[in-house]
């Protein structure tokens, strides 16, 4: 059931999913799926959602109309970094504070240090505020987007919707082919959680595909362009430097990021340096317009395991830690892209070096996938790397879904992906000792011994798979108030046994208990000391 | 392609599946599926597999007929650590230096040692020698068996060779309702990898249930049953002791293991200890006469997050260090079975403290789950705790499927299952360094690289599934060819982009080395040293 939780300004009205069980207890889990699954709300994809951060960006008085969208009048900073290091806690923090359980103050003062960021474009109004942030609960993001060979517009919105649904906390819009504007659109007015976006890919669509036509100009331009639709944060790959790209030569799989490549091409063409990490502070004075954050992308991250944690990685992340600062002199909130592809064995080292070289700015890794073998099954493969990695202090996982390397995802794709990745998330949450974390877990355990059924599917992370499993053995309705399951029947199930020793134990102990008050109470005292 | 490779005996024949690249290159991988992937060998499951280690049993001249089946003669000890300790090589360690890729003195010395073990009952010449140490491959189980309530006896057979068809290690037939019997004999005939079972669950069928009318001798003939049919390993809850019991009342899920729950009930019921601890060396006797090896049982694993690494856990393997002791005192083989459910930040412990209190017996884990929140998707929960518990060095994963805790497992259930675990186990090796496991992720990444597609899919763990995966976006026969994929399209394609920044680099790299010649080569000298 959709609940919201009230701040003290009504204007602030925080989503939750309460579930009922039936002993009487509620347990309450942190909700991205947005106004769609609130029946009270009435949903009209060509109006979009309403937009509730509107007032609070209007009130804050710093933004004013401009072709069409908003931006922060002459020389002011609408960002959030910037107002959480005047010492201003927005109504944003203030959601965020309620959303995760923390102080205000806490959610200010990590946005101010660098450590997390809030995605929130004062022209996407529509998104419920999050952030992304090692001491806050891990985050995940579902890429959807069209390609030129296939996918429509009403496609990858129900994508988007369809990710949320399960539990994506932001989504990126990689689209490539025609339309990108339009799908991106469609897209963000109908999103409650931030879009992020790749630009380079559009602006590579308006030079037919040729990566050496490409133009600052060209490339400002497109940035604009998406800053006014309300992007929330743009990946961009400006640690691409000239000199990196022959460190790639001898790699098994050279460069894989797209954004890498396109650079990279760009850089030789041109023998020139990465127009990216060159115009970096005008990017930065366009980021504070809008507020949209940069994703500093891993262009030289690795595409298998032979090109883990090689010399182009980590140089590329050494300028990033340049970037990171530069960012932050201008108050542009911040996050840095991580691989890729890495056995288990180095995956610590990448969260290490990233967390000392770009000062604790909140990490944001794909995957990693912790073998190559398994196309068709990498969201398991990279599920293992990034439940390691969120653990480690990575703050925001993206998804592989099974279609990786393989094809474009479908809806099931998507659904398969965001589940394996809430489960990474989770359980990073879990072992980081998030406070609030494992009592999900705990919640449902006591279900299952208890065998509430109901309770069961009621508090998994997909509750229609979970009953359907249970329902392709034991069909029956009666089997859900059964004390057994189709595992074991009803003789040997452990559980039943369980509760049968506990009684004999609890019996025992009275009768021993009895037998002590009979003989004088003394020992008694001592074995309960 | 099946390959086999001889030893020097020519007896000695080891399969091994040969990938035939479209480079001319060849890739060869482990092979679990035995004859039913071997087209001139004619499969009649009635007749069951040929008994291949028949000649090498008789060979021995240290076993006899009894009861149908075959024993040790009087005072012989056929277990192949009793060989092993006598400084002699067997064929099946032969068998296994060759499939392993190491000296088969090298596989001696472990199983001397007692750090690996080869479950090769006598009575199961049908089975291809495999053995299970962390100085191996990371093996992995496959659990099937009927229960009251579902399944048929075909079912459960074709259930095994789907397992081992997609990598299974070893199969434990966990049946627990009618026709155990039955089920096991046909199991067993047809195996190619050793069978496994946890012989309470029959005896308990023998009581009709009832856990306290349970008795030594009723054990002990379900014992000699199972290992004349040819089980080559046992469970034993041989260390669920009658004090450890009340450690287990205050937990969330109490006792989750059926045979640790039925002991608990027995203890409890007589108040008496344990009876498989009781007569633990009788039981050892039985062990050595049939080599059966012990896995011996955690009866009282964590299920749940919550009792994870608790003192009645930590209680109950002291007691199975101890018991390691008592089956090395008879030459007989151990491996100890381990949790279960466990937290990221608290699997490493596990494996830590049994490496130390069982003196480097293999450990065998069922999982362990990282999180318990998503039912009908503990295929992944507990891939992610399997592949770290792996890599720290846990010798066998057991599998869990997509409907653990929900349902019994259909055969696309068996195949997620096994696949999961054989990405778990791949990435263990891959992360431990074993010489040979990284080579077959760098083959697969040059030919997505080099798009070759057939390749990629050849390679894949799972085929059939790459290539179905591939094809649902670009169906035409001609995009196996392409040099770009769905993903992205022609145009934007980093791989292609790549080769031609390798191009351009080259390019670069010949023109200043020609400039250079021009002027000298001195430079060119230093700049390559």
């Amino acid at each position: 059931m959709k609940i919201y939780v009230e701040g003290a300004d009504p204007s602030i009205r925080v989503p939750m999913r309460s579930i009922a069980l039936t002993n009487g207890e509620r347990h309450t889990l942190y909700d991205t799926s947005g106004p769609y699954t609130d029946p009270s709300i009435a949903i009209d994809v060509t109006r979009g959602l309403a937009p509730l951060r509107a007032p609070w960006i209007a009130g804050r008085d710093d933004t004013e109309p401009s072709n069409g969208a908003r931006r922060a009048k002459r020389g002011r900073n609408v960002s959030q970094m910037h107002y959480a290091r005047r010492g201003e806690i927005t109504k944003e923090m203030e959601f965020i504070a309620l959303r995760e359980g923390v102080e205000p103050e806490f959610v200010r003062a990590e946005v101010a240090r660098g450590r997390a960021i809030i995605p929130c474009n004062v022209n996407h109004p529509e998104s419920e505020p999050m952030i992304i942030g090692r001491n806050f609960l891990v985050k995940i993001n579902a890429n959807i987007g069209n390609s030129v060979v296939a996918s429509t517009v009403e496609e990858e919105v129900e994508k988007m919707r369809w990710a949320t649904r399960w539990g994506a906390d932001t989504v990126m819009d990689l689209s490539t082919g025609k339309n990108i504007h339009e799908t991106r659109e469609w897209i963000l007015r109908n999103s409650p959680v931030p879009i992020g976006t790749v630009p380079i890919y559009q602006a590579l669509e308006k030079v037919d595909g040729k990566a050496e036509e490409l133009t600052w100009e060209l490339y400002r331009e497109t940035l604009i362009e998406q800053a006014e639709q309300g992007v929330d944060y743009f990946t961009i790959h400006a640690g691409v430097l000239l000199r990196y790209v022959p460190l790639t030569a001898q790699r098994v799989t050279g460069i894989v990021s797209r954004g890498g490549s396109i650079l990279a091409k760009w850089c030789l063409a041109h023998h020139r340096e990465n127009f990216l990490y060159a115009h970096f502070e005008e990017i930065c004075e366009i980021m504070k317009a809008y507020d949209v954050a940069f994703s500093l992308g891993d262009g030289l991250r690795p595409g298998c395991l032979a090109d883990a944690n090689d010399a182009a990685q980590f140089a590329e992340l050494e300028t990033l830690g340049e970037l990171t600062q530069l960012a932050w002199k201008h108050d542009v909130q911040v996050m840095i892209e991580g691989p890729g592809h890495v056995p288990m064995h180095l995956i610590k080292e990448n969260v290490e070096k990233q967390l000392e070289i770009c000062a604790e700015a909140p990490f944001y890794t794909l995957g990693p996938l912790v073998t190559d073998v398994a196309p068709g099954y990498d969201h398991i493969t990279s599920a293992i790397g990034a439940a390691m990695i969120g653990w480690y202090g990575t703050a925001m996982l993206c998804y592989v879904t099974p279609k990786e390397h393989l094809g474009l995802p479908n809806k099931k794709d998507v659904k398969d992906g965001v589940i394996a990745y809430k489960i990474a998330a989770h359980a990073a949450d879990v072992a980081k000792g998030h406070p609030r974390a494992r009592h999900w877990d705990d919640v449902l355990s006591k279900a299952r011994f208890e065998f509430r059924w109901a309770d069961q599917f009621a508090l998994s992370l997909d509750p229609d798979t979970a009953e359907e499993f249970h329902d392709e053995t034991l069909p029956a309705e009666s089997a859900k108030l059964a004390h057994f399951c189709s595992m074991c029947g009803p003789h040997f199930c452990s559980m039943k046994i369980t509760q049968e020793v506990r009684a004999y134990a609890e019996a025992g102990m009275r009768e021993k208990s009895s037998e002590f008050v009979r003989s004088g109470s003394e020992l008694y005292v001592e074995a309960s000391s």
